[in-house]
């Protein structure tokens, strides 16, 4: 007898762990339908418009007080977005503009011009873009509501525990979720980067996204289990699957809590060979939490973020602050910066770069980087001159050549020597790494490890490049794969050639969180794994029960496999 | 003293190789603006139009006969594209349509359409839909010029010995130069794949396309020199220079001479190894030229080309047709034929693909065959009743996963077992292999090696994909490095795995036609090198060369070093 042949099962993505079981509610789109209405008070009109923006406003300030309370204080920075949307005069000037011009309703006016924002940061194929797009969606729904006088949904009033059901969340939903009632939350739409998946990861509440038809298919106050681990939603489940479901979330805050004790421990096997486990960041918000799950190190600050969201390259000025914040907070933790990675998918619209036909393939990163002097420039002497706060290690993503890690590293000396002239005072123990993440210089480490401190091997790419599949590309994604022999035969070249020249090698992709992927790195010699913050607990929990000697004296076994699938299964049998 | 300081030296890119030295004959196109004139009476209008149609239609059947008898049947082929064009009712109707119901005049009722289908096939970013805008171009100035009275400048009639200097050349141009007059041609646009440059090669006249400047700068008249060896023009030189030129010219044509008696010679080291050099062909007419340039087989067949130009699939019949007249032109030489690697930036308009973000990484050749089966089976069934008329061997293209190979092997058994029960004869020496042009595969190449009976790598793909570079994208061309030491321990790791499964190994990309790869190709034991018809002489005449053995003792060296400067400098002071 499965679930299936009882209850509904709905699957979809798994976006935040744990199970939850409780009654759904759904919290629907009101409807927000507008009319082109002819107005002669222009006036009035604009009033009107401006009494909205300052309701929503001050809802937004509620919003982002509450957020800041329950999920913190980074993740509530998502309104000050939000706020900055509302006074934006590139999207409010049109639409009073259209008001007066059109002699139309503010609902209308607001709607179309909005509409056309939308559009066109979606359609500018970039995740950046597109998040700016909901944000606008977000904000524009708010103040209709406030033009059309209709209520939205106020999540923040349930007062019992349930499981949310919606076709999407958007960030105010999420941040006007109360942790105490709302257990866990399904959505049709979303993937496990989203903000919803986010801030329910944030939030520790379990969450299944994706799933499709969970707002067509679920009825208020029917009973759900959110499965946040297997990506799946029951509805209506019997008493028995309840039962199942009851133990496994039992099992799984047993396990949770085992980990939790691990935080402040060491990363060693069970024969004791120490690895470190490090975190994947983005702003130096990011540092109380992966500090507060363990981490021992960042392995790779994505500097992008510090440049997104903006109209002009950020300051010299502006990006010290930013580093030296996160060299100080990590307290002599090591943390490696990768410098900026701009270009292919990841667009700055200030830049203006011409569009390319295969992007992943294009002008991006170190390419970009070595074009772009003056901006590359830039950046090293923030960082070097935020190497004295803590220990900062500099590292170049998308080299494929030896050429171009010698310019990098040479227009690095050059500001080092420039600075050091000016008696500014630079960090003498700065080591230089580079990404491991395009085919040939996984295929040439043994020339690269002569000439860096430590390699970080970046698997998205590396995959990508290795079976020539875009990942985001649904028709060949099955072409993704991690344990394919090819790539642990490239992962091996690369820890090999590091430590025969005495350095380290490092792995910053989502193998390195990944649970079939770890006894082997290990069994390879990985000396660092940066991942997901949420992931590091578990990594370590499972690092404890593995033997390095073990496992190493299975490497032979598996990378003579012909299969991702029999990797795998070995993998998956064997530990 | 050197060239250029006495003498304009414009660079371009050698299209056609040769030296010719005459004076300037500029090609330039003739006013075709276009007004907008109402007419009253568009009956007469429409006769006028059709009156140009036929004259143009007239024009092309002379120019066919001149290009037939001048550069051969096959090339000659483009004329009825374009007589095509002429009676395709897509484009004629409308601008019918246009004179009658807006009753405008014909010139400006063709050249709007015309415009609006041009513009349609170059945004398309895809080589052979620029091609078809490039007929649809020529043929819209040969109906201009009937409707508005102006001449076109006639090659034909050129009666002393010239340089063609042009923006482009049309391959209606091309066809009608005159090979006793015509010594060599040079052109703003165009590269080495444009229909002009193509042309050129076949009628062996020396070129030099996308010199970018040389209409603006070369007068009629003034004496040119035209380098399609070194991709450079010289206008005006001075008596030393055309001296050396003179001398150059010489040498050339006296090692063409030479290279012209090793058309029926097998292809042998000094040291006597033989290896065997074939030939990369795209329909059943390139073979002539093949043999006649001394092929010792057909190393890929591009059966791209049957699928393209059309509304439908070919049937199993044309298909059966075409394979079958090339097996038996090259008269039981072996004929390795690729199937359909279409997809990515070939598109195919009537399968209707969506657009993907990375094309080059996308859903194309093998990966598109194995979720289309029905146009796998009929192409495998055509080919399979072709083998009883030659050697054929089959290549599945872009085979990233052991997995792959394997589905593609079944499916052909299936095809040959359900031949066989309906009786139809089918050789049983069919070898089966793959391109190896996907790192994986060539990582891997020892999994491989045990289920193929050959590999031929394809280094065009191989060297993008390893690299992680586009190399259509001029930005980052820089990173399309042949003989980056990671490229030739890729091919080094798949012709080992090859021959210790006692398989063979060919090369089918550019590179194996390359004068600076091919020493390094032999030393690493390389078994078959295909290439341009063109290249076929030259490399048999430097194999002849070249000592195996010593090849040998220097790739130890080649594959240590660190970047492909020193690989070719290497070469270049050794052999």
């Amino acid at each position: 007898m499965t679930i299936e042949t009882m209850s509904t099962v709905i699957k979809g993505i798994a976006a935040s762990p744990g199970i939850s079981i409780a009654k759904a509610f759904r919290l629907e789109n009101p409807d927000l339908t507008v009319e082109r209405i002819s107005v002669k008070d222009t006036d009035k009109e604009l009033s009107r418009f401006e009494e909205a923006l300052l309701r929503s406003k001050s809802d937004l300030d509620v919003i982002k007080e509450h957020a800041r309370k329950e999920i913190g204080e980074d993740k509530a920075d998502i309104f000050n977005a939000h706020l900055l949307v509302l006074s934006d005069p590139e999207l409010i000037d049109p639409v009073k503009e259209k008001i007066q011009n059109e002699q139309v309703n503010a609902e209308f006016a607001l709607n179309e011009v909005a509409v056309m924002f939308v559009s066109m940061f979606e359609s500018m194929d970039n995740e950046y873009m597109k998040e700016r797009a909901a944000d606008i969606r977000d904000v524009t729904k708010r103040v209709l509501t406030h033009l059309l006088g209709v209520k939205i949904t106020n999540p923040s009033l349930i007062d019992e525990e349930v499981v949310i059901v919606a076709e999407d969340l958007t960030p105010s939903d999420t941040a006007q979720l109360n942790r105490q009632y709302v257990k866990g939350f399904t959505t049709d739409i979303g993937g496990r980067t989203s903000h919803s998946a986010i801030m329910a990861r944030s939030m520790e509440i379990p969450a299944v996204v994706g799933a499709k038809t969970v707002l067509s298919d679920i009825e208020n106050g029917v009973l759900v289990i959110v499965d946040g681990l297997d990506g799946q939603v029951i509805v209506d489940p019997t008493r028995d699957v309840v039962k199942t479901y009851e133990e496994k979330k039992v099992a799984y805050e047993a396990q949770k809590a085992e980990w939790a004790k691990l935080v402040n421990e060491k990363t060693v096997s069970a024969d004791d060979y120490h690895v470190e486990l490090a975190a994947n960041i983005g702003t130096p918000n990011d540092v109380k939490s992966i500090l507060e799950n363990g981490s021992e190190g960042v392995g790779l600050y994505r500097t992008e973020f510090l440049y997104m969201g903006r109209d002009t390259l950020p300051t010299e000025e502006e990006q010290f602050e930013a580093y030296k914040t996160v060299l100080e907070r990590m307290e002599k933790k090591p943390v490696v910066v990768r410098t900026l990675d701009i270009g292919g998918d990841k667009e700055l619209p200030y830049l203006d770069l011409p569009k390319e036909m295969n992007p992943f393939l294009g002008f991006r990163a170190i390419r970009l980087c070595l074009k772009m002097q003056d901006m590359f420039r830039t950046q090293l002497r923030a960082l070097l001159r935020a190497s004295v706060y803590g220990n900062l290690k500099i590292m170049f993503p998308m080299i494929a050549t030896l050429d171009e890690l010698r310019q990098a590293k040479a227009i690095l000396l050059e500001e080092k020597e420039a600075l050091q002239s000016e008696s500014i005072e630079v960090s003498d123990n700065i080591e230089v790494g580079m990404m491991v993440e395009i085919p040939s210089s996984a295929i040439n480490a043994d020339l690269f490890a002569k000439e860096v401190d430590f390699f970080s091997i970046g698997t998205n790419d590396l995959i990508q490049y290795t079976l020539a599949a875009d990942r985001m590309n649904e028709r060949v994604s099955y072409l993704y794969q991690p344990y394919n022999p090819a790539i642990l035969r490239l992962v091996k070249m690369v820890i090999d050639a590091a430590h025969r020249q005495g350095k380290w090698a490092g792995m910053c992709g989502e193998m390195a969180g990944d649970e079939i992927a770890i006894p082997i790195l290990l069994g390879l010699g990985l000396d660092e794994f940066s991942m997901s913050a949420t992931s590091i607990l578990r990594a370590r929990s499972q690092i404890r029960h593995l033997s390095k000697i073990e496992m190493e004296q299975h490497i032979e076994t598996i990378l003579s496999m012909s299969t991702t699938e029999e990797v795998v299964a070995f993998v998956k049998s064997h530990f």
